[in-house]
């Protein structure tokens, strides 16, 4: 199964999956400011564009390029920035 | 602005974005066996699973594993074979 979802408004999309058991979703954010809640911890990798990024517990914002990796823990919250369309895979661990 | 497509009947989704003036979009397949037309020249990108392909004049089928990448001319078709659901990236050329 296939889900797509839409987040603030429309402006966040993504597909969520299965993969040998592993759950996962690939998205697209369009330029702007964004705060995600997480229930389980996720990794989330840059596929296109660049995420910078604040994770729970860091004062300093990171900025994160195709190819770059990051997790969050579970029950938590993330700020990101976007200032170009971005492409993300999300891991569910 | 984000496209959401469908084909096969929902077997596979994508997102459909532009980021830095490049056409792109991230998408999931369903396990199956599709043929997929291309109007411009792409790029696939896998981005989680793995993809056996069969390129436009080629005899043996490849696969490829997430990082890899293939592309396939304009006006051309090509033939995928996805085991567990797979996600990619495409960039149009």
């Amino acid at each position: 199964m296939l889900n797509v979802n839409e987040y603030f408004e429309g402006q966040v999309k993504s597909i969520g999956f299965e993969s040998g058991g592993e759950r996962a979703s690939v998205g697209v954010m369009l330029p702007g400011e964004y705060t995600f809640a997480t229930a389980a911890p996720e990794r989330m990798t840059v596929v296109k564009g660049a995420m910078t990024v604040k994770l729970p517990g860091h004062i300093d914002w990171e900025t994160y390029y195709p190819g770059d990796d990051f997790e969050v823990p579970g029950d938590a919250s993330f700020h990101v920035k976007v200032e170009k369309e971005t492409a993300y895979l999300c891991d569910y661990l």
